[in-house]
């Protein structure tokens, strides 16, 4: 069964619903309806029916969705049903902060490598992971069959680690360095940009500021 | 002179426009195109002359933007032209190491108090702020007439935190917590969610294992 085109502004909410689902399961509640959902979300039910029909035929009309279901079903839409395998690429205060985060794990995502320039960083383990040489990239990738890779290197590092990383076989970037990267097709960057999001509530403030 | 209603999706790319154009001032390009700001924003040059489109008539065309008048023109747009005085609640890890990203400050926002609920870091200063109880989070965020306020604490006493934060007069929240937040109306909240990123790119690596 292949799934219809699913929208990119709908990828980007199937892990918001996820997180409420699993929010609801510990809740136990067998069954949410869409509104149930929305509320949690902090979107429209409408929106939910909508986003979710993409994936298939679920639930039921007047009663809502069975939630253990659709959570199987999410999860290996989103290709949770495995963990995936995690590279942090940069191993200071933020790629720290990232690895000991528990809402990691809990969502499917093994951190499996660590990698720092850092001499003094190498060999030390944190929660069970290695830190290793930035110059043994390439091979501790391959090894470790990592999936996805975080880069919190600075920015003037992270076209190079990335063009390493993609000729490593790695297909999916998370990127914190505030550069954009050049990466060939087929391969789905994410740009984390803090500062870019403040920025976007700055504007909100000044519209507030402009309308009062 | 009033701004046309500018789209949710066209102001999430003006910070990168932004971004772009600064580093195409440091290179010492005195005018841009579309295309030469689509390249590096990673969109398309129809895109770019779309979204510029909503702030105002800009730009000669066959020619391009200026791009000195473009910074400023953004940067009034997005409330930049004084610096912002953000507030870091939570200083662990994440809250440290956003404090210490230079890129912060280079785009417009000056953290000026830090919170934490640890006796120990209390009392401490960090590049010339000094971390305050969160007992004292109301009078402090008054004082220093703080705009936007950044949530990294633990789950559980985000909505709290956020409350205080609603009820000292704070506007426009970026949070780092993996909750949902509930807020007034007139209360902006951007969610950041490394795990939700993260099982996009699962998605993604899943279709196109489906798709091969």
């Amino acid at each position: 069964m292949t799934p219809r085109k699913v929208p990119p502004t709908t990828i980007q909410r199937l892990p918001l619903y996820l997180r409420c689902l699993v929010q609801a399961s510990a809740m136990h509640m067998p069954v949410v309806n869409s509104v149930q959902i929305a509320e949690m979300a902090g979107t429209n039910a409408a929106q939910v029916r909508k986003d979710l029909s993409y994936l298939g035929e679920f639930g039921t009309r007047g009663i809502g969705y069975d939630v253990d279901s659709l959570i199987t079903h999410l999860s290996k839409q989103l290709g949770l049903t495995e963990h995936r395998r995690v590279a942090i690429v940069g191993f200071g205060r933020l790629g720290s902060a990232l690895q000991r985060y528990p809402g990691l794990e809990e969502r499917g995502m093994k951190v499996v490598a660590i990698f720092d320039a850092d001499s003094a960083k190498v060999g030390t383990a944190v929660k069970g992971v290695t830190v290793k040489s930035i110059d043994d990239l390439e091979e501790v990738v391959k090894r470790e069959d990592v999936e996805i890779a975080i880069i919190t290197v600075p920015g003037k590092y992270a076209q190079d680690v990335v063009d390493r990383l993609v000729a490593s076989g790695v297909r999916a970037i998370m990127n914190f360095a505030p550069v954009h990267l050049h990466v060939p097709e087929g391969v789905e960057v994410r740009q984390a940009d803090v500062a870019g999001e403040l920025q976007i509530l700055s504007f909100h403030l000044n519209l507030r500021r402009t309308s009062a």
